[in-house]
């Protein structure tokens, strides 16, 4: 096992998130100020602490955004590895650790722009079939990475309540709409990730580069009323459907926490059309997919009131996407768009190929026609208010240290 | 006349944009500051150095989104207004005034979010016939604010170049897209709203406190690359086809000044439901629309060189809209989605009934089939490379001072 000890011992347990081979980044508000950190086990290293003990040079600048676009963040990332791994730096990096429980954690960065791809196929084709049983998936989708913009101020870090929108919905048969709490509120399970080094608008970011402009990734909730977003949605796409919040998890992690876990990019299925050349690079078919587990599970208010455990209703895997990180954040640009430090681009809902791999209750009830049962008895066609819906994210390979994103948390309230 | 005169005489000129009456705030860069200035005449009078001078009290936040969230901004205006009507005030006014041809105008605002709607009924159906001639409109149009989340790191200020995007395009009959140059390029004749004060995530903004959060009016430019957003756009709405460049005109235009302009919300045609309650207030119908005339011109790198001076391709008003700008605020925020100050809202579309006040060459030439005349003996379909646009927008009553927006100018280059 090439796996590291370190003298922080909640970092070695097997099932943990946050080894010394992770250390994602976040940011906490700690003395009222804002910090930027690494998790290590159920620790946080306040960088903030590290400088002022001496431990890393006053010049460099922790503010989270600079040191994504300084490119000084592996160097940090590495550094405290070291401290953490070897006994000798115990004493003076003990003060700099604070326990994760005892802290707010802030959003990462201030998101400029967020923006949500559609990279899945299963995901695409199970939302197209409720809509086109003959023929589910449109004729762009498997040339075009298929993304829209988001709404990048109600995107809210992990443990921050949802309310349950309201909104215009009309049933088919009605002959008006009506305005009301939305009754088909969902989750999305999806990856984020965040934008390193920017580019000038009118500049592109070719394939090749595109994978070194971001910073690392995040697991995250796309919020979803569905009788809102199918009365508002055409022709201009999804709008207050999506925009009364998206969860994100507080912790960034790094490509290079994932590189052991690169694969190939999923295989096109015979006869589906090669991407177009700006679409196309070797190295990104080869190495530009990530092996994550994902996960969602669900705790009801019943649930909870029992002490039960939460249920997971899903189990995916980042692999299945059509497209790879790379190949969307390319595509973002290839117009000219300028994407900036800290801006938010996510996957789109991630489902695989089974209904035990589909990352939305749409897809997984079938829009309400086939409802859920959980563990407890309880059925669900979407979501009810008090559920707390927790993704989770993880990576594992034989030989390699347990690479975990941490928790993306919400519950629903009216 | 209720008119008023200044002693700065530019703004006293009855063409011009900027009278007393006016003072819309901008934004500009000055001794390598950002400083916040009012536009009168042909001179922008700088508030810091006002304050410098003791005009102001020192007190008083000039950054532009502190003005507009403190509420402070409505007794700016009112002082400059009198400091630059009396003579006596001249002497310690007049070293505050710089002249607009020697300063660079910035974006008025550090923009979070921006959303474009769809409130022009006249394009809504016009875009429509062109791919549903029977029917034309959706049946959510007339009880829906339709809009969608645009991209804010590509919105320019005036006078900043837009470079053609490229993109994924196929062409009806072709088996396969291509990757090139948009050969469809567009502009879309727009007003845009700033947001004063924000709203809590969770806690939508009533109709009748609406229009209380907006801070003032813009014009803006929605370039549009046709070809590249008709391949993309469904199921998810605009996208590449949008984000390469959205111009704005640095004056923000406040509804105090617009007060004079105040008009009924164009009526609904005999048959359209009225709007859900959440969409209704008596004050808003009665005075909650602006007729403002908006002018689309166009000088062509040909006539650029001939010395002509730009063509007006079409003249509109806002007036036309199916939904008030209130509306449409009240709406957005109806799910809970919080806005925040400086966030930027957009009208989509303007187009009128008349050929002539249609405000996209997509509608005016059809997509193309009808190409526009020129004076000089150009056609256009779409834009090509050097050509300018230019828009306008003013207020004109009898009795009241010309309210104007200034410019909003994009130069197409490849």
């Amino acid at each position: 096992m090439a796996v590291k000890r370190s003298w922080v011992e909640s970092a070695n347990e097997l099932e943990g998130d946050f080894p010394v081979e992770n250390l994602p980044f976040g940011v906490i508000e700690r003395d009222g100020e804002r910090r930027t950190g690494l998790a290590v086990g159920d620790q946080i290293l306040d960088l903030h602490a590290c400088a002022r003990a001496g431990l890393l040079s006053g010049e460099i600048n922790l503010d989270l955004r600079a040191l994504a676009v300084s490119g000084k963040a592996r160097k940090v990332r590495h550094s405290a590895a070291e401290w953490l791994s070897e006994a000798g730096h115990r004493s003076r990096v003990q003060p700099c650790l604070v326990p994760q429980s005892s802290v707010r954690m802030l959003p990462p960065f201030e998101i400029g722009d967020y923006t949500d791809f559609y990279a899945s196929i299963h995901h695409a084709t199970n939302v197209g079939k409720l809509f086109r049983p003959d023929n589910p998936l449109l004729p762009n989708y498997k040339w075009v990475p298929i993304g829209y913009h988001g709404r990048a101020s109600s995107i809210v870090v992990s443990g921050t309540e949802v309310k349950r929108p309201s909104g215009q919905t009309k049933a088919p048969d009605a002959a008006a709409p009506v305005f009301g709490p939305s009754r088909m509120l969902d989750y999305e399970l999806e990856v984020g990730f965040f934008v390193g080094e920017g580019n000038a608008l009118g500049e592109p970011v070719p394939l090749h580069q595109a994978e070194a402009r971001i910073f690392g990734l995040c697991l995250l909730n796309d919020w979803s009323a569905r009788d809102i977003q199918s009365w508002e949605y055409q022709p201009l796409g999804p709008f207050l459907g999506k925009s009364f919040a998206t969860t994100i998890s507080p912790w960034v992690v790094t490509l290079d926490a994932l590189e052991p876990f690169r694969v190939p990019a999923a295989p096109r299925p015979q006869g589906d059309p090669e991407p177009l050349p700006y679409l196309t690079d070797e190295r990104d078919r080869l190495r530009g997919a990530f092996d994550i587990q994902l996960e969602v599970s669900l705790l009801t208010a019943r649930m909870r009131a029992a002490g039960d455990k939460p249920a997971r209703v899903s189990l995916g895997n980042l692999r299945d996407l059509y497209w790879t990180p790379a190949q969307m954040l390319a595509h973002h640009t290839s117009n000219g768009c300028n994407l900036r430090p800290g801006d938010l681009l996510a996957t789109g809902t991630v489902s695989g190929p089974t209904p035990e791999s589909v990352g939305s209750l749409l897809e997984r009830t079938k829009r309400g026609a086939e409802p859920l049962a959980l563990p407890d008895g309880e059925q669900r066609k979407f979501l009810e208010d008090g559920d707390e819906v927790i993704l989770r994210g993880w990576c594992e390979s034989e030989g390699h240290a347990r690479i975990g994103f941490g928790e993306c948390r919400g519950i629903v309230i009216s």
